[in-house]
């Protein structure tokens, strides 16, 4: 089918013992994915650091993100952020009782 | 803030007689936007026909979507769709009883 439609709520797996990505778009420098969480984190040391931007947003669930500087978000439903590249950061908590959805959008 | 947050679903403008867009992030050669609308469509003669490609989702509301081969897409809440560069489309339908709210990447 020429127009196929996916849906970012829906196929979502069965086990989530791990974090799932899922990419749903690549083109030049530029990539969106998928991430389905549930109550995973990021290791206690060490800091997320890209050499690209991401805009992340979480569609369902709600997750905290902390930064280098000592700031941390709280996303729930609906929520974006930009991450610039070279931003360290990590994920501190995914709400455990459901999956969190979340969309990222990475970019030059 | 540094690392401040939006939401995709609040600050909804109160008066949508017109399709009400808004940029989100942008990129070189990328832009996120949100689109709201309700009950909003094209004109019913001519096509949007982009020199970009476009992923769009529909992350509430509903609406359609209809090329120039005929095929015509039904969008729910979650729903994404991948729109090339120079594929004629027009959305011929959103639904009238609550705002459709769309997320719309254009990137090269």
């Amino acid at each position: 089918m020429a127009h196929e439609l996916g849906n970012i709520f829906e196929s979502l797996p069965e086990d989530i013992s791990k974090e799932i990505f899922s990419e749903l778009v690549r083109g030049d420098s530029f990539k969106i994915e998928r991430i389905v969480s549930k109550g995973h984190y990021s290791p206690a040391s060490g800091w997320y650091d890209q050499a690209e931007n991401e805009w992340v947003a979480v569609l369902k669930g709600e997750a905290k993100i902390a930064f280098e500087d000592g700031a941390e978000v709280h996303l729930t439903a609906g929520s974006y952020l930009t991450i610039l590249a070279r931003t360290k950061h990590k994920v501190t908590w995914t709400t455990p009782d459901t999956e969190t959805i979340w969309l990222a959008v990475h970019y030059q």
